[in-house]
């Protein structure tokens, strides 16, 4: 019941696997730079150097393949951290591991372990090529195994730019489903589009990456279970919705600390208010009221499926399905409220703030565009339908790329 | 994420201080005469009696005193699960506990552990007599200390009807503050009005009691600490609004329970859906998804807040300030989730049941009608303005009989 | 931009068919039993006879046909007015002039004005068995005009009881479509069961009929247009929907008048207010303010509404199509902003009034019962997908018996 | 009931004072550079100077001064249809009238038909340099009527670039409230600053103005009544939330336009609906049924209180303090409506564009970026309370710059 950036360094044992002071500098100066760099766009090349350098990338790399051994939901409460100063940097971090951990729903061990230990060893930064909605991207498998070839071009893949490795989706002609593969960023034939100018979410590089004969081998073919193979290779696509749950978390967490910050609690009430500050105004403090209610119900549901899905993660392949479906629902549950607080806390923080708090330079706004910008992933609305369905007919999420 | 109400019998560890099937039976048969009960009101002697004779009047007297040994948690979890059927019985149980509770806040151990132990050998049923708002009733204490007397009448004295034990406050014109004695309530000048008639929570007798010359002797008065005496002492406030949220968000959930009971979800659509029946129709589901959400929000919240409230009952006496104001904001913060969720899911849960919903013997009504009763206990917008305080200003609840 | 009720007695215009002092005493009468009414629900008898006696029953009638001349505009705004302290009154008010307008809607002029002067001759009440959604009466067709039959029972028929006509809707097994015919009540056959009894719009006898070998002459039939035959015969179901929204801006209109009413301004405000009156707390000021927006907001919309329906209705049988769906669309805007309004003014007049405005004599909750029960008789989910439709795709509502 | 813009070519009465096609062809230059200029930012030189050609900066001036003889309402009318597709420039055109209304409530007529004369003759634009919160611009005023000087400096002076005129506002040390003068923007010692660059409404230029003892002759100070010194010149406070309030409503009906206008109704809908196109889908559709309610309603109330402030304007100083107190609550009730439209309806169009529309150059966060930043001109919630103010107690809006 701190400040939501300390509630972390209370907890000793989630940093067990680095030391805090580590993110605490990361935070820092994320936080003094992501005004100009919202501004700016384009690649946040010195950020994404200041993650490689502070052995974050490792995080969820277990210790005897070289990394910190994190848990995934460490990597979770720091993607959270780094989303209440900057959610497009807390994209990047996240996706990092979401590609590692995406090796792992997809492929056996023996083909995800030694591309982790080359992570750890290299320190690869992981980017995204895998949007199960964008059908132009088209694999030819040829009789000899080395002839796979990938042609076609994907959009909205986060993290491509600057980054070592790829996890690539595409389509083939001869069989339903998406064949999914990692390979390096440098692979000839490969081009990443700096091409992303979106409203929000400036810096995550989620522009178009190119694909001309790119040559594919078959071992890097994910195919044991493949996507969506098994409930286990399923709680990917969890994984995925519980990452964005997070960075709304963040965002409704960090507009609502910039709030307090930025207020002036000591100057003077509005000309109509009955009190001498606007600290003391009711109506200013019901409205903090407010925000901090919603955030904190979306923290608490967020932290509840965080804490879920490690114990389905934790079970590996013996995960069921109808525990994957508890473990989705809860993400959904969780998504749809912290959404909901991102959007609302980030647009409302204003009417506490006042007029001048709309300059430019202060760029406040990016808490909204980054919310508005992000929350558009999936519809809301078709997940509470969803969830209607679920709690009305009983009827289980269908495992897909959203769900 | 299960039906709420099973909810508590896959937690075997929750139910060690009694069977659950006791628990069940009573749910069940609360249940089956909720609506009949709701529309007749007085006092709801055969359920005191049922409450009585299941033993969980002693679920909070520690073992060693002749009780079940359940924690303050336990109670609160029953008092949800009752409340999803009944909130007006759930009331009522939980504040036996409250008072019993109460002894334990104001009174040193050698003062409420033989009234503990005598309330577990006679199975008494305590009532409430402690309303600080309410001014009109007085004591005079005389030079000797058998001459204390009361005078004047409380109202919303919830439960005092048919109870054998009422704990009393009175205010004493030399002094400030509140006097808080435990008396039997059949002691001479006592009178128990049955004047209960309100809309809502219309089974909690919480009517007058008035008092004529009513002998209190010294050591029923809970003067170590007294009330609001130390940290520990006003976490009696705190508790009284975690019950108030767990009987809100037992309104939530049974309401959103009853709704999917009763939703003929295989009938026809309205006329202007595109699908066959109404279990199938998005906006339904829309509807029972955002009232999942809600519902799900206000859970989450209230059980990390019953959770923190358990840890600092759990120290006692040696409970700091800043502990206790840690608690009294986690409960705030739930209590405001739980009442928006009662209310919305209470209106709203007619939307997708339909016009014949509305008949007058089914009653649905009464979610709405108990809640909006019950969650005006004391404003919602002033615990807004509290917690806005508490996040803006770094001000700690001020402990009272609300915070 | 006063009083909502006296706003009718500042239009002298508006009154010119009748002296507003006859409207004055009935509301005034009304109100004073209120409370009692809801509570004993079944027939209002004695203020069907007021409302006989004062005249009103003749309002949407021409002078020449022995009417007071009044425009169906004068009975929407008298059904506002009514509705804010009775709207059961209100219903059974409009729905009478409703049953008259049904009459122009679906038949020639030489069948309605011998039964619109017949009215006025004879004071008759009118009431309604047309439902639309209940199937389950049946009418027979011999080959000799007189020997119409019908068999059946209808539910929702509003004011069947103590009515002197009936508007009866039937389903012919050889065509499709409603069959609308104008009958006696006392007509051999027709049993009028008192068996209305809903949490909501207590005294709207909205019970069932049921018909048994009921004999209907040709000439009781509606048949030119007859229903949905024109644009202007379908403008009847606009005038139904209009007729709710009425009831809900009168609703809360009267919720929000009722709470300026009994709020106690003057008493204490709330112990952690920091201004001595309750009348003086800028929380309880907030939530008027805000009642007061919604409500003015579903009043701006309307008023224009019923504007547009009355220019609409005076075209006559020469109304067009689109112009029919202007009026529809403008009617179905306010009917979604008034049903907002009267839900939730009705649930948060609670806040500003507190606990004790829950005592059951008040019966301030039957606002929101009211308003409960009366926004079901349609979805607005719907309400809200078919003007979606019009604004996204430019689709005029289709005519039915809802829209 | 048909495309909001469209609305106005309907009504030709409203367009006597000029040739539609005039703001037709405005509206269409304006739409099609508003989202560069948006990101431009600066001063709109060259949309200026369509203004000025288009003749329309004489809408407001009587014919017999040499201007178009519109009325005020007119003014407004064309506020809100520039506002739907550039709300920055609409700020512009409003506060030029805004300024010679003005000089018609603060001066006599001998003082200000030559002004509107000479506005008329130049094709003059006004700018603004009255900001009554901002108290570091003081005037002293010499012995000799010539020797008032004007010294410091003020914030949000909307647009004093580019402008020919402007209305400053000054304090003096020897007596309480404003002095107000009307003065040349090119005279000695005002500096304009064009230092405007905020994250929304960013072609107002709503710089600072500085003043280096800058004369000001007697006959230019509007003394008769002066500010705030008769219920007609308090008007003006009115027109200023006015015009707000027109430029909100237009906000929310040019983001709910181009929605429409935006979102692929024939392409596939989301892969969870049970529907072939997204202008199909149920939640779509319930989406724009409710942006088109809420905008709606803001429309009603708009449309009512400029009616009402036409009227009390054209009351002149006949305008008693009653029915310049109606006006305000009229206005405050429509500015609440309008300013929530905007920001709901401008958050919320997202949810049915979907992710692609956050591409940058769209620049579709414009419409929330201006609303935020325009309502944020006073705090909503004092006015919500000065509304419940007047409605709970009687009490009449105190006139004031704000109310």
């Amino acid at each position: 019941m701190v400040e939501p950036m300390s509630l972390y360094r209370r907890a000793p044992d989630i940093w067990r696997p680095f030391d805090p002071e580590v993110l605490d500098t990361l935070l820092a100066d994320f936080e003094a730079t992501a005004a100009a760099r919202d501004e700016a766009g384009g690649t946040a090349k010195r950020e994404r150097d200041l993650i490689r350098e502070s052995g974050l990338l490792g995080l969820s790399i277990p210790r005897d393949l070289g990394g910190l051994g994190g848990s995934i939901g460490d990597v979770l409460t720091v993607t959270r951290a780094i989303a209440a100063v900057d959610s497009a940097l807390a994209h990047l971090f996240a996706f990092h591991h979401f590609q590692l951990a995406t090796l792992q729903f997809y492929g056996p061990r023996q083909q995800w372990a030694p591309l982790l230990e080359e992570t750890a060893r290299h320190n690869w930064f992981w980017g995204n090529a895998l949007n199960p909605l964008d059908k132009s991207t088209r694999i030819t498998c040829g009789p000899d195994l080395g002839e796979h070839r990938i042609n076609g071009t994907k959009t909205f893949c986060s993290g491509a730019t600057d980054s070592d490795m790829l996890v690539v989706s595409a389509i083939r002609a001869d069989k339903p489903g998406l064949t999914v593969a990692a390979i390096p960023t440098s692979r000839d034939g490969v081009v990443v589009h700096d091409d992303w100018d979106n409203m929000g979410q400036r810096q995550t590089d989620s522009g178009r990456v190119s694909f001309k004969d790119v040559a594919v081998l078959d071992e890097e073919i994910l195919r044991e279970p493949g996507p969506l193979g098994s409930p286990f290779a399923s709680l990917r696509s969890s994984l995925g919705q519980l990452i964005l749950t997070e960075i709304y978390l963040g965002l409704a967490e960090g507009a609502l600390a910039h709030a307090v910050a930025h207020v002036d609690a000591n100057g003077p009430a509005w000309i109509a208010a009955k009190v001498a500050t606007a600290g003391e105004d009711p109506l200013i403090l019901r409205n903090f009221g407010d925000y901090w209610v919603q955030t904190a119900g979306a923290a608490a549901l967020t932290e509840r499926a965080q804490t879920q899905f490690q114990a389905a993660f934790d079970l590996g392949p013996a995960l069921e399905a109808d525990e994957r479906a508890e473990v989705a629902v809860s993400i959904a549950t969780a998504k749809v409220a912290a959404a909901r607080a991102a959007l609302d806390v980030s647009s409302r923080m204003f009417e506490v703030l006042g007029a001048r708090s709309t300059a430019a330079k202060l760029r406040f706004d990016r808490f909204w565009r980054n919310a508005r910008t992000h929350t558009l992933h999936d519809p809301v609305d078709h997940k509470l339908q969803e969830l209607g369905d679920w709690r009305l007919n009983g009827r289980l999420p269908t495992p897909s790329f959203y769900s």
